[in-house]
């Protein structure tokens, strides 16, 4: 567990979301809000988030689209705690189940799911430098294979059900690679700091035995201008929509 | 061999190029014209292109780049007759082997080149409907599966050469899982018809041996609005530049 004074305060959602995070651990930021944003869940249906963390990506979506049953899996003890306390601080119902996805729960071998998402490890095991905060290290190296993520995700969703990833954009081949032939129908968003440079990150959405034509779409821009000029917001009207008003990104 | 009354003339890089192309058969359109201005190469290099069809590729970028030493592989003897018979009207050295990539001629598996490129079939072996004409349907459609022409390209690399080739944007997992460990630093420049737009083809290049992260670019913009409006020319200057003045593409 984390002592209070080791938690930050944070405002997702223009603050329609309060969230509390390790101040010296792994701590959410873009990521896991324009992941939910691009989730093409409906109200009522099932989602499992992979690696919650202190629950960001899966309490936006929940902001979002109402009467989601929300589920989590967490390796780490803390996190997944933080993650319940921050459900219930905002008043939704989020599930976290606390489990290594290379040895999923029997609670959760027994469902599946409409949505499965993830925001995996964006550092490939061995070489760089580890993190001084274990949880932190956990969170950025990948320990568990990505393949082993995308299987577990795919086992996880019923016929037709869709998987979300946001993945740092250098990932793209590990991240096709680690796809097996039950997904298919993949889109891919890259997502640029600003218009003309190559993309940080990628949102790739698979739908388990899909058979449409794999997509790669414009990319999503989040700022304006050529670079950061001012100290306010530069934010495209795309990416405040998004960041701010908690809209949906059509994939 | 084409009769003469079988092709047409046509010009390339705002006329500075006339190519002859089977009337019926695969003519080309863009996408060598944009392959050719994506690779990388320098005064003197050697460059192979598998199967080069009527030659377009290769002499727009005899075109561009001064002395390069240019080789052609087609498996079409008629088409390779036609790029030789090219390649001569345009002033340009261009040898053209005729031979099929699963079975590399001799006298192409004894040399090493700096750049391989190539623009190979776009629609997948089985489904779809074939085309009429049989040279239209060997140049699109997928016989020789695409990691036998990565694998093919790849060995008569020399060690830090590059390989560049366009493809389908739908191709673009298949094109990457074609790739084997020895393809390294990946760029892939998605190409649209407008923005906003999806990507509808896909320039990838990679180094033998690279070790640099995947990158993945802005996306080239070909058309300047959000349909076509005019009958005159509304390629954007980027489009313009590359396709009229033989400007090469930066990745």
């Amino acid at each position: 567990m984390f002592a209070e004074a080791e938690l930050t305060d944070d405002g997702f959602l223009n603050g329609r979301l309060r969230i509390a995070q390790p101040k010296g651990g792994y701590r959410a930021a873009m990521d896991p809000v324009l992941l939910a944003a691009a989730v093409p869940a409906k109200p009522g249906e099932s989602v499992l988030e992979l690696g919650c963390g202190a629950g960001v990506a899966s309490l936006c979506l929940g902001a979002r689209v109402a009467g989601l049953r929300l589920t989590g899996l967490e390796l780490q003890a803390a996190y997944a705690a933080l993650a319940r306390r921050n459900a219930d601080r905002n008043g939704l119902s989020f599930e976290v189940i606390e489990g290594d996805l290379q040895a999923v729960p029997a609670a959760l071998r027994a469902q599946s799911f409409d949505h499965v998402i993830a925001n995996p490890p964006y550092y490939p095991a061995g070489g760089g430098t580890a993190a001084a905060d274990p949880g932190r290290e956990t969170a950025l190296r990948e320990a568990t294979p990505l393949a082993v993520w995308m299987a577990a995700g795919l086992r996880r969703l019923r016929p037709g059900g869709w998987l979300t990833v946001i993945q740092s954009a250098d990932r793209l081949p590990d991240l096709i690679g680690a796809l097996g032939p039950g997904a298919g129908s993949l889109t891919l968003l890259p997502i640029a700091a600003r218009a003309g440079r190559p993309a940080g990150r990628i949102i790739l959405r698979a739908r388990k035995g899909g058979r449409a034509p794999f997509r790669l779409l414009a990319p999503l821009i989040l700022h304006e201008g050529a670079g950061h000029l001012a100290d306010g917001d530069d934010h495209t009207a795309a990416a405040r929509a998004i960041l701010r008003d908690g809209a949906a990104i059509q994939l």
